[in-house]
This record gives structure tokens, C-alpha cells and sequence, in this order.
């Protein structure tokens, strides 16, 4: 049997440690090495026996801890077997649906993306980046690019490349598309720098200044400081964590003002990580339809989903109305920046504008993705990637079950972040230069909304490992929200 | 003594053929032997005696050919050496700049571009792409970026970069431009996807629709189809292909309509790569500031100059008025999709800009480039390129100078390509469906203008190798303007 070194207690120690009974003392001295890894999710705790040796602590105290750890949902007692580190999903209170149905108001959004984004760390707690090894999905793209870039030949650099992109790279994304029961012609989808580049043509192609926008709330601030740099006004659909963009919201306000487009992702949308049921997806093309309302889908989470990927809205449109946008940013690498959009009925104009504002993208790193997607690394790295993702969405959920205070969490089952709901009383918008201090980057709750809601929320995202430093950033924030 | 195999006449004789003289026969055959390289720009053609014995040709029709050709610009003679391969601008007739003021009005683009760009062909008069030999430069290029990709580490595939680019590049690029007298900090300049797009984002930054913004005339089509969709007045500025925007002209244009922006190129604007003198450069920049008018500098040309690059219009701005905007398309390859943008007083709304609607660049792409500047490999891929590119500008204008007709042509030091102005009845856009069908494509003058001028001229471009093909599609283009 393997013996553990002693665990040293939580750094961060509750205020009231001097009185604390030993059994508690022991639970976080448990909670510590289930969030170092020293015990990962599935395995067996040792024997209450081996714990009483290890932590010089009585049989009662032992059981009395582990009892404690069962009630919250993070060990499972298995009959004749032992404690296993476990997560019951039941556990942990979903965020509450209650935020306001305001009327539409042009976007202010502040420069925290800016900065937070100069940090690099729009998807990590930790401001620098850690260094090691890249996954092997990671090198095999590397590897299929380099080969696209020495395979190059002749004039091939004095050209620029068709507008629409790569028809390799096309045909091997519509044959991806079509295993979510989605069929595309090649020449009904085109290549851009990324999603954001697909949001922006597809909000160009179908809206003009002045024009009302729907969108997620809270959802993606990306899009809100898009609409904003657009000049349109946005309204706020109110979009619980666990389904997504509310259809009957939708539809009061689509009684009350004039809706020129909606933004919506099916498919474990961000903040929360929502997969929108499908009677919801077809009130919502319904809809557009009754109000000629455009509908643009931001699939970028899809790939990321734990089990089989919902098929996207895109797939349901039978007028031409939904605008499909995507990229490899969330399922593959940040670093690619390679995206696609299938614009329907607008899709000529989308067409357009790509080129008059970027001419095209580059022949050979689109071909050494569509060699990339050909050979099936893209599935393995998927496939790969899936039980990474989950094991850490566990971790943190986890970590966060055992902070101090009244709050709730979602639990997506796909995406990178949950959406942590703090006491009403919370300001995570003063939290943030805090912990940026004592060297923890947050994505604070308003980031989320136009209208400056979610005061008391902050996205969390499981999409890095949780080595120790970042499990100490955790507790950092953890002491930081109850001083 | 090299010996030659005969040349054969010229496929596209001329219709006068039966009554042509033998000197005018051997004068064709020489010509062809010149496009065709047979004899290379500044090799010594083979003596009297040789030529009178390979074409079965008398002494005195020898003479009178070779002096034909003399008189042409074509061949220099040299006292007690022979008969050179030359050409002497002189020889060249420039295009007559009497295009007209308009008043400012929305641009309408015809499909034109898009159709050209699909066709990858843009800078080429063959609709195809060759295969063969990548230039060194492009070889080194390649590996430099196959290195920074294998050199990727950690979980840097999961973080965008910092969205005014990777501070190696700017760096390196900072560097490049203080060579050409124009200091900038690192901070000042920003990367993005290509010249067009730096372009978008200096136009979305400091003009909003229905804006007058003035434009060289003739100028880049690509920039008239962005203010098209950006919804911009446009005003064309009559540019000599020699000198660049008319000062006066602007100075006019001032007087009499409120115009936001001007964008300029004065380092070998396209289509007739003009040079602007330094007077009017200054005097630009003090209308800018007369009239509150912010400078758009498109420098993407700046690194084809066949000696000393300019110094940009930048390197002279006092007051943050003028935008740089490059890329490496021109200069080192299409496929990259790399520019810069230093935006003067407006660079952090650029900077929002970028980061709304694209997020960032590449890092290890950007990482590649960066290496590629930094070990000298930029720098020699120039030094081969100039030698290049001056003598394929050279094969190209001996080729026009023996067209039929009354045409005028620019002689420009640098840039990709020359302006041909032919008689006054041709229309070139009829041509290009016609020049299409016959395997040839061609950039239409009318596409250089948002009001419809330069029916009868078009760009030509020396980008690429006179191969036999391209030569032959050069004559085919001949033969359609003189049926």
C-alpha cells in the first residue's frame, strides 16, 4: 500500500481554527490532498485504519471526517470497499435564473477584457504560463503543418488564397459538420482568422448601426464589446446556466422591440457551459422565422462536449436564416487562429466582406489542418481531450464545493468554465484588483452583461490541469472572498 | 561562343507580314530572342559575323535590325565590344495624368476583384499556379516558423496572445522601420492579419459612415471595395504614376468638401508604383493639419524598392496624424498573412479594434517571423529579391515597348507592377472576358477607380518569371488589342 508524507494543513486556514475540533481539522487536511491529486477522482481513500496512522487521529475523528466529506458529495462510501473520491452532480445548487428583461441600450463595456486579455489569461486563474510539454494532438498539428509549409511549392507565396479559403480544409469541416447531422455544401462555408472574425462578418453582413441585437445574459463579453465597437443596441435574454437562452424571454422581447439579430450558443454556451434542450432550439428558429430575425450560432463549444456533440442549430435551418460560426480555439488551440462561418442566406455578403477587410487566410496552414482532420488526429485529440476536460470540470467543482459562504455553481457538461453565483453582497468587479494583486486573474460576473449584472458572479474555467499552484490560487480566492 | 539554335519568328506576326522586309523579320526574331532570355538584360548579343550566319542574313540587314533596336532603347552599342541588352527609360512614353476631379460619392465596385481573386490571380496574367523551386528566402521562411512551432511548449496552445502582437516581432519590425529614419516604440505598433486588414482597422477607427475619405487615383481597388462596404464617401485624387497624389489636387479637394481621412502609398503605389517626391510628402502632412484630416499610409510597396527603400511619410509625422499599415505580402510572401498597424493618436482604438474583431495572431507564426528578421534571412531574401524583381520589370517593358499602337507605359523603381495606358477607344473591361477565354487574365484599369475611369488602361504586373508561358500570354494580350 502506498504511504502518504504527511498533508500540511490548508494555508489557508478558516478564522476560527484555534477552536476547531480535530475532525475538521482532518476533513481539510482530506479536502487538501483531494485537490493536490494525492487521491484523483475514482480512487479509493486508504483505510480508516492507514488514515488513523497517518494522521495520528482517532477512529471516531476519522470516520467523523469522512462522513462530513460524503455528506458534500465528494467521497462515496461503497459498501465492504472504502471511500472513494467521487462527485454527485446533485450535490452542488445550480445558479438561479433571475436576472432582469431590459430594454435594448448600446453596450458600454469597460477595458477589463482588454487587460485581462493582455494577460493572457482570459481562460486561467494564474497570470504567466507554465511551460512542459505539449500534448500530443498539440505536436501532431505542429508536425502537419511544417510538413504543409515545406511541402509548399513554386509561386505558391506569391498568391493569395481564394477568399472563401482552402476547399480541403472546407470539405474536411463539412464532413465533420455532417457527423452532427449537419449537411453543408463546401461552397456554403468559408475559412476566417477565428469565431470572433465569424461573429464580426456575420453581425456586418446581417445589421447596420443603430440596429437591436439579442444575446446569452449573461454570456460571451467578447460579442458584447463587438456589438458595442458596432454600434448596435443589445438586449439581454435572460439564459439560465443549465438550458440556456430562455425562448419565452426571447419572445416578450421580440413583442416589444424590433430584433434584427439573435446570438446564441446552443451548445455549452459561456459563461455557465448550457446545452439548450431541443424543443428550445425550435422555438427559437420558429421565432426568427415569425419575426425575420436573423440567427447566429456560435458553435465554438461543441467539440468540447464530455459525450457526443449536440448537433448545432445550423442543422434544423431550413430558410437560410441561421449564421453558423466557429473555430479550433476552444477544441483545439488558441493559437491556430482558424475559424469558419456558414452564412446562409447571407453567406455572399459574408463572402465579401472577408475579403475586402483581410483578402484571405494562409494556404498552408489551412492545408496543414485539413491534413491534420484527414488523418484523424483531430478525433484522437478530441477523444483525448474529453476525459481530460471532465476530470478537471470534477477537480473544480470539487475545490469550489468547500469554499466558505452561500454559493452555486454550474455544472456543464462540456465548455471550460462553470458560473460561480457568490452571496448577493459579493462585488467581483472590486474583487479583481485584489486578487490580481495577490496574483490571481478573475473574470468577473459584469463582463458578462451589457447592463452591468452579475455583480456577485465570476466565471471559473477548468480548460488548464490543476497543478498545485493553481489549486493554491483557489484558496487564494477562496480567502480573498471571506477575509 | 555560345552557338544558338535559329529563333523562330514571333507566333503573333504581324498582319503585315508578307510585305515585311527581311530587316524587320530579323528585328522581330531578335525581340523574341530577348523576352524569351535567350539574351539576359545586360549580356552582349553575339557579333555581326555570328548573327549574319545563324539567320542566314546579309551584314547590312544585321546592322539595320541591331540599330532598329538601338533606336527602341532596347540594345545599347558600345564602342569596340558590340551590341548590350538594355533598356533606357527614356525610351518609355508615361501615362499622361488628366484624370478629373469628381465630387465625392459612395463607391460601387463591380464583382470584378472577386472574381479575380478567386482565381488566385490578382499579380499574375496566368489563371493557373506553377510548380517548381520555392526562392531560398521562402525556404528559410518556412523552416523558421516549422522551428517556433516545434519549439511551442507548456499549455501555450491554450492562450491567446496579447492582441497588439508578440513583442518580438514588433520589435524586429521597429527595428526594420527605424532603418528608414522612422523611430516608433514597440508599444506604437500592432500585428495584424495582412495590410488590408491594418487598412479596415485604421478606416473603422478613425471615420464613420458616410465620411469623405480621399484616395489616390488611380489607386488600389481593394481599399475602394473596403470604404464601399464601410459605407464611405470616396473622393479620387489625380496621382501621376510618376510622382504620386497631386498635392494641388488635394489642396483643391479641401477647399471644397469636408474629408475625414486620406489614404496615400507613397512609397511605389499601385497600379503605376509611383514615387512620391519629399516636397509633396511635406506638403500632405501640412494639409493633413490644416484640415484636422487624418494620413493613412499604406507602405506595403516600401520594401520592393529596387535601391534605398523611402522613408515613410510616418518617419516625418509630428502630431500622431499619420497610420502606418504594412504587411509582408508584397515584400515576402502572400501566404503569411502578416501586417503592422501604428496608429498615431488613434492606436489604441486600433488596438480595441483588433481585439474585438479578431482577438489576436498566431504566436508561434508571429515567433517564426521574428526569428527570420532577427538572423538576417529578411534582409538577404530583399537583397535577392530587388535584383529580381528590377530585371523582371525589365523583361516587361521590353516586351510592351514592340506592342502595337500608341500605348504609354510607367517606369517605376519599385513595387510589382507597371500602369499601361492604350489608345483611348480600348475598353479593358471588355477585354477581360475576352483575354479570360483565351488564357489570360488581366486587372482592368476601371477597377482602380470608384467613378469608372481608365477604361483603356490596365495594370501589368512583373511580380513573377517571364517563363515562355507568361511571355506567350503577354503576346495573346497583344493580338486582342490589335485584331
Amino acid at each position: 500500500m502506498t504511504k502518504y508524507s504527511p498533508i500540511p494543513a490548508p494555508t489557508q486556514s478558516p478564522s476560527t481554527a484555534d477552536q476547531e475540533f480535530r475532525y475538521q481539522q482532518l476533513e481539510q487536511q482530506l479536502l487538501a490532498g483531494i485537490q493536490q491529486q494525492r487521491w484523483r477522482l475514482g480512487e479509493r481513500l486508504p483505510s480508516i485504519r492507514d488514515l488513523c496512522q497517518q494522521f495520528e487521529a482517532s477512529k471516531a475523528t476519522v470516520q467523523h471526517a469522512l462522513q462530513r466529506l460524503e455528506a458534500q458529495g465528494l467521497l462515496e462510501a461503497r459498501p465492504k470497499s472504502g471511500f472513494y473520491v467521487t462527485l454527485r452532480p446533485g450535490a452542488i445548487s445550480p445558479p438561479q435564473a433571475r436576472n432582469r428583461l431590459e430594454p435594448p441600450q448600446p453596450v458600454n463595456v469597460s477595458q477589463l477584457l482588454l487587460d485581462i486579455m493582455r494577460r493572457s489569461a482570459a481562460f486561467d486563474i494564474l497570470p504567466g504560463r507554465p511551460s512542459g510539454d505539449l500534448p500530443p494532438g498539440i505536436v501532431a498539428l505542429n508536425r502537419s503543418i511544417g510538413r504543409a509549409l515545406r511541402r509548399q511549392r513554386g509561386d505558391d507565396y506569391l498568391y493569395y488564397d481564394d477568399p472563401a479559403g482552402l476547399p480541403a480544409l472546407r470539405e474536411q469541416l463539412c464532413l465533420h459538420l455532417s457527423r452532427r447531422g449537419c449537411q453543408l455544401p463546401v461552397d456554403q462555408l468559408a475559412i476566417t482568422s477565428g469565431c470572433q472574425h465569424a461573429l464580426f462578418l456575420a453581425l456586418m453582413a446581417c445589421c447596420k448601426a443603430g440596429d437591436v441585437v439579442a444575446v446569452e445574459s449573461p454570456g460571451f463579453y467578447g460579442l458584447l464589446q463587438l456589438l458595442e465597437q458596432l454600434q448596435l443596441q443589445v438586449i439581454e435574454i435572460p439564459s439560465p446556466t443549465s438550458t440556456g437562452m430562455d425562448p419565452d424571454a426571447l419572445e416578450a422581447a421580440l413583442a416589444r422591440w424590433p430584433i434584427r439579430a439573435c446570438i446564441v450558443s446552443p451548445a455549452f454556451s459561456t459563461p455557465g457551459g448550457a446545452l439548450m434542450p431541443d424543443a428550445h432550439r425550435q422555438r427559437l428558429l420558429t421565432l426568427a422565422e415569425q419575426h425575420d430575425m436573423a440567427m447566429i450560432e456560435d458553435d465554438i463549444y461543441a467539440d468540447t462536449a464530455f459525450a457526443t456533440p449536440p448537433d448545432p442549430l445550423k442543422a434544423l435551418d431550413q430558410h437560410g436564416r441561421v449564421i453558423l460560426c466557429s473555430s479550433f480555439s476552444k477544441s483545439l488551440s488558441r493559437d491556430l487562429r482558424l475559424g469558419w462561418i456558414s452564412g446562409g442566406r447571407w453567406h455572399a455578403r459574408i463572402l465579401h466582406l472577408k475579403l475586402v477587410t483581410q483578402l484571405a487566410s494562409s494556404r498552408s496552414l489551412q492545408q496543414g489542418v485539413a491534413d491534420f482532420l484527414e488523418d484523424g488526429s483531430f478525433s484522437s485529440h478530441l477523444r483525448r481531450q474529453k476525459y481530460l476536460l471532465r476530470e478537471q470540470r470534477d477537480r473544480l467543482l470539487a475545490a469550489l464545493r468547500i469554499w466558505p459562504g452561500n454559493h452555486r455553481i454550474s455544472t456543464p457538461e462540456g465548455g471550460l468554465a462553470v458560473w460561480l453565483e457568490l452571496d448577493q453582497d459579493a462585488d467581483t468587479l472590486t474583487l479583481y484588483p485584489q486578487a490580481l494583486q495577490a496574483g490571481v486573474v478573475i473574470t468577473p460576473g459584469p463582463l458578462f452583461s451589457a447592463s452591468g449584472q452579475f455583480h456577485h458572479c465570476l466565471r471559473l474555467s477548468f480548460a488548464h490541469d490543476w497543478t498545485p499552484s493553481r489549486l493554491q490560487a483557489l484558496q487564494t480566492l477562496s480567502g480573498l472572498l471571506v477575509p
